[in-house]
């Protein structure tokens, strides 16, 4: 099976899957045709996961397929904006049916659960890497941004914080998981590694919050350093209220902080800036509060309000303590 | 400086360039935001160059950056879309000054010629690849395709084939060429090098071939493979006339093949089956040639027939010998 016969028998049969909006040429071509509904602008994304450095090398195929479209959904439930297609660009090191049936077992899983249709890419042969493009369309003028967020307004995160974080640091420690679960903590440990290897990106809210946030981010980098980011971009300030912060289960419990070797001082700093979360992180006036509450009821996601936007830009302040929070979380250079 | 230090120090810039059509909104969000004007479909395509594999790793950053734009706007070229956004995933083992300057000038230097508009990307530490993403747009049902070739036409090919080969082998091959140019052949051995590293899209000619060529695809695995994708699509097959396949200078003079070690009937396969030369292989109605070598003349590209279609799917025959031609190419796996 040549890279051609390998794009047919693998990609063509996930490009072929229900779901997502029709595309009016898809794989096969140079270029895939799509058309845009009238009155709608385009919304794009791109991400890229090396392994070794976006996930363990480790990881299983089904995962690593499925958190690559799911770091993309993400960024578009972060512009509200509704998926439609992605385009994957495979590196690999060799060919190998069983990871191949898996990585897209994976990807499908994903577009079961938010239809979106593969139109193309690229197979190529090097280090293990995978470039995911996602395209979706939002009502003219009516995206979500980060540039939005104005002094008063409260700020949301939806979820738990910490999860991926908790996962990872579970996944890179050696000693294992008592297999008799006398903490009774297996299933928060199976939660938050699920939330590291199939994170899930939260289109519904997203695409309900237009109209009603201000901005929007979502949480890949870390909490602090994202909303860093929606800060910059709107030119303000923000309180944060440590305490409301919505914890996972693994940084929340006793048993947990034992597991992991923290102290809950400890967990919260490092829930703030533990990436790869990709909860929604946004803002909306006080007045909103009911809507937001009742579009997260129907989006069947919590939200919490931790905080408030000021007009001293540059600074994020602990309510408690009157202090500066660090900007911590990941960069890559 | 951090991944958003650089990414503001070195890709904002050149996201600003003039050119391209505007976006809505560029680097710097979740998510992109474009307008595709009214009646236009819009065109993708996404391209991943790793190092080593698709350029030797000692090619300079210049050449990668503008090769990795290059094969991605040859794609647009051949569906005859117009260029009009691209999206960059850069995956670099470390922060390099001098290198992403570099990188970024190659870019520069072909958003010059062919208008098109940075809008977003990722850059992450990694194994060196570029994935490229690009987007266009053309007349709704009007793209050129693959599938639309049918018995009786012409089959062209734009300016020369081999050229890239010829410069890759001439790269590859550890004896240096000699320094006093006794042979004359020091400007085609630095025109096949500078096809291979820096390929010329001929995103003008796709663009005036929508309405009159039947079928189009670029040349990046090699003549004889890329046809075959051509005439698999359309149904048809295909006679070649060997002997006016227009070969560039080094694989055409007594000089140049002594130089490669190549005899004439060797230099011609050699050349049917050297790929990254991002020429247009397409084809028209016998009615049409009037008006394709005006448009020919009009893109500053030359176009030579080099063959027709038939009614015989599967077959691809050499018109002088009657024999079947092996269709041979560059596959990953």
């Amino acid at each position: 099976m040549n890279e051609f016969a390998l794009i047919d028998h693998y990609f063509k049969a996930l490009a072929e899957r229900a779901g997502g909006p029709g595309c009016d040429l898809g794989i096969g071509d140079d270029c895939a045709l799509v058309t845009v509904p009238p009155g709608q602008q385009l919304a794009i994304t791109a991400d890229t996961l090396v392994a070794g450095v976006h996930f363990p090398r480790e990881t299983a195929p089904f995962d690593i397929g499925y958190k690559a479209l799911a770091v993309n959904l993400s960024d578009l439930a972060s512009s509200g904006a509704r998926p439609a297609w992605f385009s994957l660009c495979l590196t690999l090191p060799q060919r190998e049916a069983a990871w191949l049936d898996d990585f897209c077992a994976g990807l499908a899983a994903l577009m079961e659960q938010v239809p979106v249709r593969l139109i193309g890419g690229d197979t190529t042969r090097g280090p293990l890497s995978i470039t995911i493009q996602a395209l979706g369309w939002v009502e003219k003028g009516k995206a979500l941004r980060r540039d939005g967020g104005r002094p008063g307004d409260d700020i949301y995160v939806s979820g738990q914080i910490g999860a991926a974080g908790a996962g990872l640091r579970l996944v890179q420690t050696p000693s294992p998981w008592p297999a008799d679960d006398t903490d009774g903590l297996a299933p928060a440990r199976e939660a938050a590694v699920q939330r590291l290897n199939r994170p899930a990106p939260r289109n519904r809210l997203g695409e309900s919050l237009v109209g009603e946030a201000s901005a929007c981010i979502d949480i890949s980098d870390g909490l602090l350093a994202d909303l860093g980011h929606l800060l910059d971009s709107s030119g303000t300030g923000a309180t944060l209220d440590l305490a409301r912060i919505p914890l996972a289960e693994l940084l929340n419990t006793p048993a947990g902080l034992a597991r992991l070797g923290l102290n809950a001082d400890a967990a919260r700093l490092f829930a703030l800036g533990a990436g790869d979360d990709y909860e929604l992180c946004f803002t909306a006036p006080p007045a909103r509060r009911e809507t937001i509450a009742a579009l997260s009821a129907r989006a069947g996601v919590t939200v919490t309000c931790i905080g408030t936007l000021t007009d001293r830009p540059g600074t994020l302040i602990d309510t408690a303590s009157g202090q500066p929070l660090p900007a911590t979380g990941y960069t890559h250079f």
